[in-house]
């Protein structure tokens, strides 16, 4: 194994059709490509000829965990250097190796139901003091179940595709009428996504030990919001309007397979939960996340936050146990968001709405000091500061996530971008 | 025309695979074999030569009014008497006319996004005043704006599907701890469907003038709702596992062009709304609706609410005109509910919430005296009451919808109709 990174699957584009592709390093192998020479050798794969030769992975997603370790561990022999079948064809290598710079990114699975859960602590008491103000910030259901609502599959896009800003109803300020506007507070909120796997039947719940095994991998997720159309429309029946007009995520699906040795302890909970979300081992994945905005004409990366999803509340095996529980049934590649991710200090707040107190406390950025930041810029550049309290027309999103572990081990899941255009004409 | 139900359209099921089908009289016409006979000679239609040779409508639905109206057209001068393509070809009568008794019936599209609205004032109003008592009834924003949520895709069913008492969270009144228990407010809502034509791109809004013409038909749709579990958790998000475990619909669509003898005025809005709402001509459609219960071994259709679709306080338009205001796409094929139905009376109140005003009032239920009424029922079984607050287990719940007009036309919906079996074992 040369990179747990090869095991991210995804989509990709070539002249012709899309493909499904698995990164390693600076290039992508065209498993579909390798499944045409029969290649998938294994007791599963050899009897599912054609499950990588699709324009999505939902097929593969359906077939579950032993499906998935057995793809992984094929591709790691074929890719090996002691093994001939790949090394050796320059013909195989020549259709099914390309540049990971030459390929367009899609969205890796037909989503059938896209679900956003609300389990971060910190987050759901921070926007329940910014809604509801003080004493009424943790609704009385939050810490005894994941608390989530249906979103909009249409409009899920890919990292690189860019966001109108959306038109909605907003009460100004000490109106008592609504008024049609652009969104006046674009706002992201930094998450993660679950693809599921082979899921269930209608009428069946999953039980929550063993509903890892539903996990198929993770992806960034940027669920875009607009701050005022929600606040205005959302009582009683949830945000609408406020979110559908865009969801975003990462296109290459790091696999719980890749996810393993970054595998931790989940928070204590306490209440204790109710037995069908009580599990004999809580675990959760220890990875870093981060929120930039580069504005428009730079290319500094000014930081709003940066915090780990280890810190979330419930698990996603309990969020599959709570979404089942009544039998609603999960289809394979249907995806799950985390909610926003935001830890307890400033710097740690997972969207705009939290970092500026609602839009009350404008912040001053700074750009981050890292690889990121072209070597060229000089210390003028990086001292100065970046004023927001939403969005502006022209800035970009970029989210980033990434695993490292004390074995030094290390995983990317890359990055979720997208910029704030300006909005449509409204007829 | 021998009938506008001719011109439903839906999906039927061979041997082999789903056709889609038109329903006349008893029979139903499978229009793919038509369409194998190269029969649909419009100047759009013969273009799209294989949108009737699938498993689902969607493809048909994305072309739009007038590949619909000419569909309709060729369909009339194909089964008019004086026409002889099909009735003097017997092998082609073979293989497109079947019984519609022998039909199973299946989803007639796939439906990419669900969405679920509250536009009867009479329901919200009910509703509020139930779960948040005097005063509160309608929310600030109600009168300004068609609200909705996004609904769960994977769960919907079509007429005949049975479906199980959902297990979820719900507080003992009283009790500040919520427990895991089946359902013990099971509900239906008595609704209407409509689904989505060609739709909008990402970033487009559709105007409320012209929205019309997205509506491909309507079905009747029963969002069954668990009230328990809902009260529980759609604070601060919306309803989730309180409905995402079934919503159903009738299988026949009834197409938008088929219902233009039974357009009406739809009822003024007062305050006005917002211009992106205003319609030059507000219209709606005049269909009688109404839910019974069939209690277990019975054969009785006990009557809980008849009232009327032209009720409804935003139209059709103005829920597309909305959903879409911020950007949001329609596809082809996406199912819209209207919300509950209710009128003002008693024997008006589209689901058992309301009816039993929140579940404190118990119904005593008398069977409806029609023609669906078995003629050998004497009149001591006629005089039988059924007492219900929320469904038992065993209840079939039965919805229906027609059209008359004062030309003496008629049309029907069909059903839509379920069984509520007992709730499923938790592992
Ligand atoms: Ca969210
Ligand atoms: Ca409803
Ligand atoms: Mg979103
Ligand atoms: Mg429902
Ligand atoms: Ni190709």
């Amino acid at each position: 194994m040369t990179s747990p990174q090869q095991h991210s699957l995804k989509e990709t584009k070539g002249s012709d059709r899309n493909h499904i592709g698995v990164a390693l390093g600076q290039q992508v192998i065209d498993v579909g490509a390798l499944q045409e020479q029969r290649l998938f050798t294994g007791p599963i794969l050899s009897q599912k000829g054609s499950c990588f030769r699709k324009e999505h992975l939902n097929e593969f997603m359906s077939l579950g965990t032993s499906a998935w370790a057995e793809a992984r561990a094929t591709l790691q022999r074929l890719l090996s250097s002691s093994e001939g079948a790949v090394r050796d064809n320059r013909k195989l290598i020549e259709a099914a190796v390309v540049p990971l710079a030459s390929v367009a990114m899609q969205l890796p699975a037909q989503i059938g139901d896209y679900t956003d859960f609300y389990v971060s602590k910190q987050h759901a008491f921070n926007c329940g003091a910014l809604f509801r103000g003080p004493g009424h910030e943790l609704q009385p259901n939050w810490v005894h179940m994941p608390v989530a609502y249906h979103g909009r599959s249409s409009s899920i896009l890919v990292s690189g595709q860019n966001i109108k800003r959306p038109w909605g109803q907003a009460l100004t300020p000490g109106s008592l009428n609504p008024e049609v506007v652009p969104s006046k507070a674009l706002d992201f909120e930094l998450e993660m996504g679950c693809f599921i796997g082979s899921g269930n039947g209608l009428g069946e719940s999953i039980p929550v030990d063993g509903a890892d095994s539903q996990i198929f991998g993770m992806v960034l997720l940027n669920d875009w919001t607009a701050r005022d159309i929600q606040k205005w429309e959302y009582v009683p029946l949830g945000p609408f309007n406020g979110k559908n007009f865009a969801t975003q995520i990462s296109p290459w699906i790091v696999t719980s397979e890749a996810l393993k040795p970054f595998l931790c302890e989940a928070p204590e909970q306490q209440p204790p939960v109710l037995p069908y979300l009580q599990e004999s081992k809580r675990s959760t994945y220890d990875i870093h996340v981060a929120a930039d905005i580069i504005p428009a004409g730079s290319d500094l990366h000014y930081r709003v936050a940066r915090t780990n999803f280890q810190t979330m509340y419930f698990t996603w095996p309990q969020m599959i146990a709570h979404h089942t529980l009544g039998g609603c049934n999960l289809r394979p590649g249907d995806l799950l968001g985390s909610g926003t991710i935001s830890g307890g200090g400033p710097g740690q707040r997972g969207c705009l709405l939290e970092a500026t107190c609602g839009g009350r406390e404008p912040l001053q950025l700074t750009p981050v000091v890292n690889e990121e930041v072209p070597q060229d810029v000089d210390d003028t550049r990086r001292a100065q500061r970046l004023m927001r309290t939403y969005l502006n027309d022209g800035d970009m999103v970029i989210m980033s996530g990434w695993c490292e572990n004390s074995s030094g081990e290390q995983l990317s899941f890359g990055t979720c971008q997208g910029a704030v255009l300006p909005s449509h004409k409204l007829l």
